[in-house]
């Protein structure tokens, strides 16, 4: 086509192609991630034009010959790029040029670059959700074991900040597994829409070749073929949805990660983390900042709101380090059961009071307002709630007798909460089999 | 507790609770699309409650009666607001209390807040999941239908705006009904876990009461409860799950009105919208707006970014609408299948004018750069492409003989894409009855 | 303009207009917030018209009376909505037609609903942006009003949550005041480029009747005039500003929010939230949570990410009630000195410890790693590290001496930051009056 | 500090640090960016510790020397990063230590690498934001250039996409270059509050050394200084105004390029892109697509939502990117003014037609329908606007006469738009001079 580059007004000068423009427009610094998914891709588009009669099998034997080349400079990094090489589609094809000469130019006969682009997405997408969930699978039993292993610890459950019931240590462990298991299971839902092969769907039409598309897919092993050509080249609903897995997944890590921060404050001292995901300060010599839990929190933020090619290689290596570091504080972090067990006060057990009220026959509404009064007498007299004498109790509500002694046990209080999900031993263990149950299930 | 309200420095008065604060906190203007569910759900927390032994069988009657009495009031708009009914759980509870007296006050027992709340909000969410389940099928069937009965009519396919090839106009309205069948498979899944029972897990530590989980989940017919008390009162993922859904299905609605805004242009003149679906200017008295499909594009920004109960509720909304306008869009929209006639030009065909070489043996991207050479030769001639003459083509390319003249015809190029997800009418046919397959798996 | 409603394919009824539609189109709900500012702006234009020699004195005294009539309308709440009054500009022209007849139907002449929609909404967002300063002020000057009084009150200041250095209480206040101050300097910006009249613009080609746009200014009060008609009638710039100020406004009022709720806790205990911004919970008697410095929170992620008109007003309200709210809780606030003092720990003077180092001649990064060996000592050694004495000290740097003792002084470590913009009192006091100059130039 | 890296549940190994904590917790790969102000910054710190008595002149020159070896690495890119230098700031120290030996320890004394980092980021962008302020001018002196040269030239103003009044070429132009005058405007205030020294202000409670900040200041060429010293290290207030200038920018360039996109189309046919920012299609040999356009488009997308150091200097390079191809853009575009011409149809006129009763005394609402109604009737009887008789048109009002043939003059349309900010040739020409005065103004 003619060339018109002649600037017209101001601005600054403009020859073929403004190179700013050429490099605007260039992929190739992030797309290099395809490097061997457009290999395999290619290979089995040409099994699927040697069945359309357009490659001969030599011709099919000279370009994977040709592509396995390519590949091993990949490897081997040895592969070079061209200054014009724009995305590694390009330079693939290129450098096969180069190998293997003029059969090369036959590789794309019906395929167009969306064609070719998508596919390749869909195939590294594939791959590595696999070690995602690996990965997160790895943190989920590592979290769950935790749990195990120190049911017998209690502490603070705390709502809005302020304390409000004794509860397992476990039970916290657990409350942030159960949410991974659904990511975990949301993940193998889009790895599902992730694998269905648009190869074959051409620019727009489709493919003219009498290109066998089920081929393609058995080759490539995808589960499924694209339905629309149209819609086949142009969706990105897999990616979207990819990256709002990340951001659900990220999210529920922040919010461990949150709490950790604030349990390993000198104030709360429930937990130390590991030096291995701690930091110094340049300036305080004293300082030991849990900065792998900050970034943690940091790097949710980072996953939210792109839609891009770009942003699936970023949130992909994301997410892997952030498992593989949330794994590594979870198994390394020590925890403090004697601060623990000191953060128990016995105002959390004021809805105990409540409840001892409740089975004496007192409609719960009453006696929520009678625990009230409890707290606000001990709190003006200066005493601790379990410190109010059974006189003092019985101006309140006559139904208080001597075994409200009973109420003031810490490991008695979390035992009543047996029903399923609860904080009660039995209810922890069914939660520990249920999550142990899940992954099985979901790993299979 | 102690009031402790006077100011200690500037600012404005505060009483007991500042009353800004008290509307500030309030959410009674947006939660009361819940009073159906909250009777609902109170209804079966009773029987949990008369099974563990803490509701008489009499008891349990006269709350269903008081709650049946409180649903009226609501079904009849005499439900009277109290001004510190701050949300719809206490006012539906402060008037049963009116109506039954004290026996109202045992039904909170071993309940909290939270988990009532996000009980009620699973349940309406269920029912209006089933409700946007019915609306996007009857989009698409309308869609399914339309595409059936028009797939004789050619127009151009673009990329980029700019014309790329000839296609079949079902073709791409298949384009778009394929995206919403994903987003009604996402809305299953999302449905399935909005489908888990909480209630029973109490504020933080589970239910001490013995209260049966399970006859709960049977009572309120859900299909699975939820495994930890804290994740159960805490999480909304189903709520980010299900303004993803939106934000995804809104994306496919608005890149369909996008497309139809442009062929309702003038200059495109492809369809004309009902003016059931248009409006006009105040100034300019020839206009007639496409408004509905500005609106729909407009809405889907509306969609994003939110993660509140308040955001359910209005996306809910947002999307029942904005099916039914759209189903009514495509339902009477007029086509213009003259204009879309006369928009298909030669140079359209020269993705088939390289094809036609490859056809011969040449490898494509030879016969690519042939068939662009035939674009610039007739534009430097001002042809269109199929006026340049068997010599002028044979000077490009020996291979070019008198069958060329059989490219020019836009109903033979789009027979040959026939590969599956093509825009051949046997390729369109299986889309159609793919999707119609779909649906009916769906609904099953 | 005929009617083509008929259904061609399934999909449901549609008749003239879809109902559904024009409710989807009506902006009633929202917009009637304007109805004051949209008679202002319908005054103005007829004095416009007027001068153009459209109007006669006669019809603009008519139309004025009208629209006071109008105005008084709304102003008594008994102004009455037609079921197809899509927006309050519709509205008003509706009841001033009934009011005066057909001189009416002259006041929009030349007039496009886009003029008039943005003028009235730049109207209302100049006075609302007013009394948004005036309660930005107000916080502001609470806070240094407090910052003065509680000058010599001493607490730990935290970096990453760890304890950092011992700073006076006001320095935190006042870095939350500073913050502010950026807030009220950008929302007087915002309103500069609110303060310009687009009225005149037309639909899109400008005015053609000779109206004075001057004259509309200076009848508005306008600081200037839009330069062309299609950019004033289409952005939005000014929106987008307003949002983007109050999401950074909340996002200071949120941090500020964040550190209370933790100093609120049991394990700081350091304030103490008044009553009049505090709730209970409906299950566990003892609770007092500080649900207004949550809700400012969760506030702060309501007013991101939106552009429309149905935005502006509701992340005004917002932002006045977050300001007062927040002004409240400041007010009236108390702190718990003696909890604060407790919390100085002599690690925390670890970076004075270096510094004496320093002043005693050696480079600062061996200072750093000699206090922090001295750190680690007083940890193995289970002491405090003002505990170690002399003689260990100085197995670790002969540069010790007697004077050491100074080091462990809070107050003495405090004063010693005397560089503008310190935790020195003198600094704490420049502060105080930096931040009064600012709050006063602003307000001019 | 001790280590205590043993594993205790499950999980991967750790050493004293987890290697992919350490990768996860680096900035180098993007703060190299700031090698230049790291030095500058140091420079003048050290002048600061001079002036303090903390360093002799000597040491002074010593440090200051070092630096400018350590800035000429960096400018022949012969600096070699270690693998632990985790930030750029670490990394210049590390090098000068090598370099000039202990005095280099000496440079950090009562500097926080917060402190450090927050400086060095302002003055990378208080240089960056000129580079940008002068793309910018640049831009939109070539599209005043082009809109004086080319203001004859007139072609359909549309609104909803669908045609609405004549306007003038260089009125559109014009209206994109005012959007842009406001950015220019907005740019100038961030760089405003860029340009304020947090220097001085350590971790958190200030300087302690008696280091003057005012010659801090001074040595830096900054504005003012910071008011506090915790909000000047945690704040960035500045990086979230240059985020979101940036991305109103790119809103106005991706409106600009839509409106490209689509008159560069075949149904429009208004402009042509010049080849140097088209593109090619791998496929289809016709196809020449507006690439560059579609760039800008999309990048818009890519500036939202992030809020830290790395979207800065992302940010800025597509900023510069963006602007330098407008600018290439627009200094070649191809127009075809009489394509533009002939999309100018008599119902475009149909505002005037109204105009022309109002003249003649008609209420504008009863014009606007009486024009209405000549739309209507030429329609039905299939014939253009102005193509109705006198007396067809006299049927639907008297107040008709021969000068209404007056009307059909596109010409004589636009220059009745004669008031200020109109498509009027004065008005265009007034607005030409407006925004040249503004851009003296602001570059002055």
């Amino acid at each position: 086509m003619a060339s018109e580059s002649g600037k017209l007004w101001g601005g600054r000068f403009v020859g073929t192609v403004d190179p700013i423009m050429e490099k605007f427009n260039s992929s190739i610094t992030y797309d290099r991630h395809l490097w061997e998914v457009d290999v395999q891709g290619s290979k089995a588009y040409s099994r699927g034009l040697e069945k359309a009669g357009l490659l001969t099998k030599a011709e099919v034997d000279q370009i994977h010959h040709g592509l396995d080349k390519v590949a091993e400079e990949w490897a081997q990094d040895t592969f070079k790029l061209n200054p014009n090489d724009e995305d590694i589609h390009t330079a693939n094809e290129r450098r096969l040029k180069e190998l293997i000469g003029e059969t090369a130019g036959k590789l794309h006969t019906g395929r167009s670059r969306n064609d070719q682009v998508v596919t390749d997405l869909r195939l590294w997408m594939r791959q590595n959700c696999w070690t995602l969930s690996a990965l997160l699978w790895g943190l989920i039993r590592t979290m769950v074991d935790r749990a195990e292993a120190e049911r017998d610890i209690l502490f603070p459950g705390y709502t809005h900040l302020q304390r409000a019931q004794p509860i397992r240590w476990s039970h916290w462990i657990l409350s942030h597994a159960v949410a991974l298991t659904r990511d975990s299971e949301r993940l193998l839902e889009v790895q599902k829409r992730i694998n269905v092969l648009p190869l074959g769907s051409g620019a727009i039409a489709g493919n003219p070749l009498g290109v066998d598309r089920e081929l393609l897919r058995a080759e490539l092993n995808f589960g499924a073929i694209t339905l629309n050509s149209m819609d086949a080249t142009s969706e990105r609903d897999f990616v979207a949805e990819f990256l709002f897995w990340a951001s659900l997944c990220m999210t529920h890590l922040s919010r461990m990660a949150e709490d950790l921060i604030l349990y390993s404050t000198k104030e709360f001292s429930f937990v130390q983390l590991s030096d291995a995901y701690s930091t110094g300060s340049s300036l305080m010599p004293q300082k030991k900042n849990p900065d792998s839990l900050e970034l943690i929190r940091s790097k949710a933020g980072r996953v939210f709101g792109r839609e891009d090619k770009e942003a699936v290689f970023e949130v992909s290596d994301t997410m892997s380090a952030v498992l593989q570091v949330a794994t590594g504080i979870i198994s390394t972090l020590q925890i403090h059961p004697e601060n623990m067990a000191r953060a128990l006060s016995p105002d959390m057990l004021a809805t105990d009071l409540a409840y001892y009220l409740v089975r004496k026959g007192m409609p719960f509404r009453q006696a929520h307002e009678a625990s009230g009064k409890a707290v606000f007498m001990a709190e003006t007299k200066g005493v601790a709630l379990n410190q109010l004498s059974l006189q003092e109790l019985q101006t309140i509500s006559p139904l208080f007798s001597g075994d409200v002694s009973h109420v003031w046990d810490y490991g008695h209080s979390v035992e009543q909460y047996a029903a399923l999900g609860g904080t009660a031993r039995s209810s922890v263990d069914w939660q520990i089999s249920q999550v142990r149950a899940l992954l099985r299930a979901q790993q299979a």
